[in-house]
């Protein structure tokens, strides 16, 4: 079950570099050279087209609607789903020297050379071309998405002749006519005519969601000028004469602006030129460095792959705007239908949490302003409360598999458990009695709605856990033990209230008083399922199940959902990611080493990890253990499973569960970070070959930055002073640099 | 839950009456009035229409395919299905008397009367037509669908003028273009100059699955002919005047031949005229009562519901070819797409074994016929040898909810239980040897390969029992013991081969020698979950499921599957139907009295009864149990679930697996029969009210009949003497009737 990587790009501190060109390679440089900016999102797909590409470009929280008629008319069956579409390709480009078109496939050149720096966000590819008729010419094509102006991207083109005069013709458009992948069709409808658009401007709406893009072309050349109004599209052409030895710059802004149904167009922010969002940006992200870094030294590849994984996660998500969550690929790709799972609050939720607060918020607040679907969606259970979706782009649930949407309870306790996390580090009052309230009384209310008594007590029945291959269960140690601690976190929020705040959420939520005493009795009397020598039972009748030998399953049959009868793969001790230790990860506090140390060594060796996010649970539990080889194993590829293409599917886009669980393998695993209750501590020990380790954690109003190297832990904090436990003991950390002697070195 | 009647036919010992019309039971009336001999089943309709029809003619194993999508492409989801359409309309009859087309919905008439003599098959319709310028004519419509010459049917229509002279025209015709209710389609191909059929035939073809159907028409009638050959059809009209006073007979013969893919047409049969056939089928009918009749005094609801009953099965299958087996509606609609289920083996065979032993070996040889599908299927699932569909037509799996096709274990089993019950009761040791065994050795490797093991023994892992209201479960009794049962018999039957006769099927099956010992090592650490007193534990953590007091849940919620959220079905204690139970019906034997009574006693109140099947189970239980009252309630209205139209959708044709149920609970039940390892024995009581109840059993070459009145049982045997036990005590009865006392009254 060894991944291995396919490395293709050049290793640098902080950039992604493409050295000559390899088409076999071009939809991995795509996705891997995707910018964007939580607002849009482009792949990084050669402008002027020619080779192997999935064209995408996508907007956050843009969407069609999609009628499914499920397997069987059962109530609870989900009847309508939805994905995210492919949008206009704003980077439409047609350049033609001397008649002859440019197309890396079929014309001659050299010097390729494409990087994407890390620092400004600056994607930048050069060659030269040996054109048939005008010799040749140098070619260097830029983009950027706008940190600070969302709505807009740029492009410039710089061509020189080097050889002899030429005759260009520069074509920079804007298609709409892209067709999205999976469903093999263009989406959308020209209503152009319909808003009077100007000639630089097209309007773009969806067929289902009846939702409306507006484009605005704006283009710069020195050249004739011919514009074109096409079907759903937009051409600027440039004629001109290049002189040789002379360098002309052509480029273009594009702003885009998305109203929802109902909704009227934003006005566009005002329009930037290259040079000044090359300036904002570097700006933009040399703040963001400053606060958020990863320091490796000793280690290029992880150094690199870690930036790339902290540059990625502030693209794809910030907080912009609370209709958006993180897609399980980010806007680098179709695949998963951009649809968020709760892999959001468990997996990406700590980074932001620890870096920009205002983005965590804004994951909590998409759950709040998706409440009343997720309210609607435990109706059609026949339950209380609310039940939040397991894949989703607009809160409605869009998993058409039931045994998936109905069975599983973990993205409704992921956001109890989010709403605590996040509370508890920013000390967000204000949200916690108000939306956070109003959240955690109705997920309360499902769960209590969802569950059963019996003589032994309270507990979950039919069920599916995080680790997907047992379904059906009852008693899952995961779904009782989160469900436990969110009615409890519920009715103590409740506790904590004034009596006017008591009020208005009474007024909201027609909350009776005798509510949480039955949230609590039912997490008091909650089953959590005890074996022998501190084993929890997984769920209950786990420890009787047949045992798979996974060591003697053959590397061709994995992924497993691909080679083995669907129902084979739930009827053994066999795991697909942790449970009991992701309830351990989740709350570390509440288990003993002793406990993580016996389920560790009882259920790690069941797990296949067909997850992809199973590897950084184990690694982080692993750490705390002092299980240090074991850990680096499971880090193994973390930050660097795209860039090196460790699952071969880096095409279809990035993971970004995974490049989040990079980070928090690291702070977490490495760093031995932790926050619960309030409480900071870290324990940190250095991986072997690395010689230093650094990160920075913002929390409240401080920033704390770590150092670690072979023996020494120097921390510091801007702002307030900090009160950690540095290895368990407790010291306050202000802005003198403080060093301790690192504690857990690797075994 | 109570459901109650709704009578609309006369009451009648041998008759099913319609006296007078209300086209709002129209409908309920074609399926009631279903004339069907295994090869074809035509509903009663109205043969010139005008009133709500579902005009349907089946053939038997005449359908057609589907791919089907599966809701995800995991392995093993069934991606073809397939379903038994209409064909076309054989008794397509228009009327015209001066000019007015007969429809009873718009004409005027009186002297409505139908009815179906069960003693010949004859239905008949009469009334008198006030036409609107003919005066009244008497009207006479029979048909009989030949039971000797099963590619038969007949029609004859008797008209008399009662007023004056009348111009008639009268179309008998076939026509093809019926529509299939459910896919809203007619399905079929005119072929026939393909086949250059003549002018009185045509050739009929499936879309995909290439089955010819030929229909020849032969019509006569005094009047001047005028044959048209139409697209799917064929019209035969006559002229003539009918004078007043005197009557005219028309009639029409229609042969039926069916050709499966790649096959020939067979030849058809001499054709008869109505005459013959009805002379031929009251001498079928006569023969067939005087052997299974069963004659209820004192309750003339039952004794018509009984003898409806006993109807139906032997016209809906009989053993004609083994390619057909009883689907859930038989030939009489469209509903559970002609599909046959488990029902047939455990619910449906018991009278055929009892009174048809060739219709019981079809049925047997079906599964065999279909044993290379079944094996396909396993290996889908992979798994060994072969895995039987849960609902089917032509052997491979229909179902198309993975939950039930991949988890249900039960049509397996139902096939090994069917073969050593029809081997005990026969001695057919040629079967058993050859057929027999090669299927046991498939179902035996298909359950080995299926179980677990754990260190309590052999299990079965993520099954859905007969109690479809838990799913994935570990451990199900009934699973397990059916299994156990399963793996057992087939190493019994592989050690009593001659050399020779192992030899044949170690050729056959690749059999190995450890093979027998594995089925035997894993049925005889078979866990079977024992609670306390003498309670067996449904499955795995079953005793722990929380309670649902089945009582509270309100009438309007029933049926479940249409008010409740599919999953919420499935986690509490509540049954759909029985399992344990079920396993004890079986193998009455291997379970003691005080076992049943503490199984019924914890189960009974734990079951909704949402199967139709489920009353009968535990009436046949109660009664062994003494508990007649309850059993009187279970029986209730077996007899008559669809005369009277009990579930209110008898409009969607028969219950097929009910109608047999009804037999069952009267001899199994009532009658307590019991035959088990080759030994008989009964123990009847009689139900209150009923003054005299008697049944005949076939038994090898005897005809046990027995009477049973208020005092006394009187047995005698035709043919070789029988052995049997009466109420525990053994006997001989041979032709001379023997009478005991009656020992189990109604408490």
């Amino acid at each position: 079950m060894a991944k291995s990587a396919d490395r293709y790009f050049g290793l640098h501190e902080q950039k992604i570099i493409e050295e000559g060109f390899n088409p076999d390679y071009s939809l991995e440089s795509e996705s891997i050279f995707t910018l964007s900016n939580e607002h849009m999102g482009i792949r990084g797909y050669f402008e002027e087209g020619g080779v192997n590409s999935l064209r995408g470009s996508y907007l956050g929280g843009v969407y069609e609607a999609q009628p499914h008629r499920p397997e069987s008319n059962y109530r609870g069956f989900v009847d309508r789903t939805h994905y995210m579409i492919t949008t206009a390709d704003c980077l439409s480009t047609k350049l033609t020297v001397a008649g002859e078109e440019l197309n890396l496939t079929a014309c001659s050149f050299s010097n390729y050379y494409r990087e994407l720096d890390l620092s400004n966000g600056l994607l930048l590819r050069r060659f030269t071309w040996y054109t048939a008729r005008a010799g040749k010419i140098d070619v260097v094509l830029e983009r950027l998405i706008s940190m600070d102006r969302p709505d807009q991207l740029v492009q410039r083109i710089t061509l020189t002749a080097l050889d002899m005069d030429a005759t260009v013709m520069l074509n920079m458009g804007i298609d709409g006519n892209i067709v999205h992948q999976t469903t093999q069709r263009c989406q959308w409808n020209d209503v152009s005519n319909e808003h009077q658009a100007p000639d630089d401007t097209l309007v773009l709406r969806t067929a289902t969601t009846d939702m409306n893009v507006r484009y605005r072309l704006l283009t710069q050349c020195d050249g004739t000028l011919s514009p074109m109004r096409t079907h759903r599209g937009i051409d600027h052409t440039y004629s001109f004469t290049l002189k040789q030895n002379k360098t002309s710059i052509a480029s273009r802004t594009v702003s885009v602006q998305v109203a929802r149904s109902g909704e009227n167009l934003p006005e566009a922010q005002p329009f930037a030129d290259f040079a000044t969002v090359l300036d904002e940006n570097t700006r933009h992200w040399h703040a963001f460095w400053a606060q958020s870094d990863v320091e490796i030294q000793g280690d290029l590849q992880n150094q690199q792959g870690v930036r790339y994984c902290l540059f990625q996660l502030h693209s794809t998500y910030r907080g912009l705007d609370m209709r958006n969550n993180i897609g399980a690929k980010g806007l680098t790709g179709e695949s998963y239908n951009g649809h968020a799972f709760w892999d959001t609050e468990t997996y990406c939720l700590p980074f932001y949490l620890f870096s920009e607060p205002k983005a965590a918020k804004g994951l909590l607040m998409f759950r709040y302003y998706t409440l009343p679907e997720a309210m609607k969606r435990a109706a059609k259970l026949d339950l209380k409360g609310a039940c939040y979706p397991i894949a989703t782009l607009d809160g409605t649930e869009a998993c058409t598999l039931w045994q998936h949407s109905s069975l599983q309870m973990q993205p409704s306790t992921s956001v109890a458990y989010a709403i605590q996390t996040y509370a508890e580090l920013t000390d967000d009052q204000e949200f916690l009695k108000r939306e956070g309230a109003e959240m955690l009384v109705e997920i309360a209310r499902y769960l209590l709605s969802r569950g059963g008594w019996n003589e032994q007590g309270f507990g979950f029945y039919g069920v599916m856990g995080p680790d997907e291959f047992h379904m059906m269960v009852n008693n899952d140690f995961y779904t009782n033990y989160l469900g436990k601690k969110s009615m409890i976190y519920a009715a103590n929020v409740i506790d904590r209230l004034t009596p006017k705040e008591l009020e208005r959420l009474i007024e909201k939520s027609s909350l009776s008083a005798d509510e949480p005493i039955a949230w609590r009795k039912a997490a008091d009397q909650m089953i959590l399922l005890h074996g022998e020598n501190d084993v929890f039972e997984q769920h209950e009748g786990y420890f009787s199940l047949p045992h798979t030998d996974i060591q003697a399953i053959a590397r061709e049959e994995f992924p497993l959902y691909d080679h083995w009868s669907y129902d084979r793969i739930y009827r053994t001790d066999m795991l697909k990611q942790p449970a009991v230790l992701m309830a351990m990860f989740l709350y570390p506090d509440d288990f003993t080493d002793a406990q993580k140390e016996a389920n560790y060594a009882y259920y790690e060796p069941r797990c296949i990890h067909e997850s992809s996010l199973s590897p950084s649970v184990h690694a982080i539990i692993a750490s705390g253990l002092g299980r240090h080889e074991e850990a680096l194993d499971f880090f193994g590829f973390a930050t660097r499973l795209d860039l090196d293409n460790y699952n071969r599917n880096t095409r279809e886009g990035l993971h970004m569960s995974s490049v989040a669980a990079a980070w928090l393998t690291i702070v977490e695993g490495f760093g031995g970070v932790r926050f619960t209750g309030g409480n900071l501590s870290i324990a940190p020990w250095l991986p072997e070959g690395w010689t230093k380790l650094s990160f920075s954690l913002r929390i409240k109003d401080s920033i704390l930055r770590a150092k670690i190297n072979a023996t020494d832990v120097t921390l510091s904090c801007e702002g307030s002073p900090l009160r950690l436990a540095v290895y368990g003991k407790p010291l306050t950390i202000g802005e003198t640099p403080v060093s301790c002697i690192t504690e857990r070195m690797l075994a």
